[in-house]
């Protein structure tokens, strides 16, 4: 599991780790490459934020909700939800490699699904 | 900023609305193009979530937050931040126009802020 989280960051330019959670707050895995990001604090921040925007989606009937993604000035979060249970985020610093790194996270979904 | 929000939607194709509401759930203007989709309802479910989440990214020092797309199964939403106070939903029917549909909400922010 952790190789797959290095193979995203490493696929991705700018990117500053990779983290697989629970929706519960807890880490399963995480791989920061060495830059230092606390990306255990923001998926722990975001987590329980993220429950409540699948309970509005379902109430929506807008159905399950797959990705997210959220822009900020400091940083960029690649979110997807792997299960019910579970998620990743991938952390760039910018945001110029959010296209590829869409596609590179939902390329690597299975193997970390896998690896559950 | 009807016309603008038309302007949005006729450019993005399978875009079915597009909405500026308050951070307090409170609509300022919407267009649906006749697809019947009720943007105000989905808008006003996920505004005070929305809140939660810039709440988030400040207290991680992420800065403000400036886009959320959130991609379910039966649609996907492009946010735009446009101030502390307002923000634009442009709901898409299936993620194949994100890429365009993103690169049109940002080009129109400006008019959207500037008609506030």
């Amino acid at each position: 599991m952790k190789d797959t989280l290095k193979s995203i960051v490493d696929k991705i330019p700018g990117a500053k780790g990779a983290i697989l959670m629970g929706f519960d707050g807890i880490a399963v895995e995480q791989y920061d490459g060495g830059s230092g990001a606390d990306i255990e604090s923001i998926a722990t921040e975001f987590s329980f934020r993220f429950v409540e925007l699948l309970k509005a989606s379902k109430a929506l009937d807008l159905g399950a909700l797959t990705d997210i993604t959220i822009k900020a000035e400091r940083g960029t979060l690649l979110v997807r939800c792997l299960s019910d249970d579970f998620f990743t985020i991938v952390l760039l610093g910018d945001s110029g490699s959010f296209g590829k790194g869409r596609w590179v996270l939902k390329t690597a979904a299975p193997d970390l699904l896998a690896s559950l």
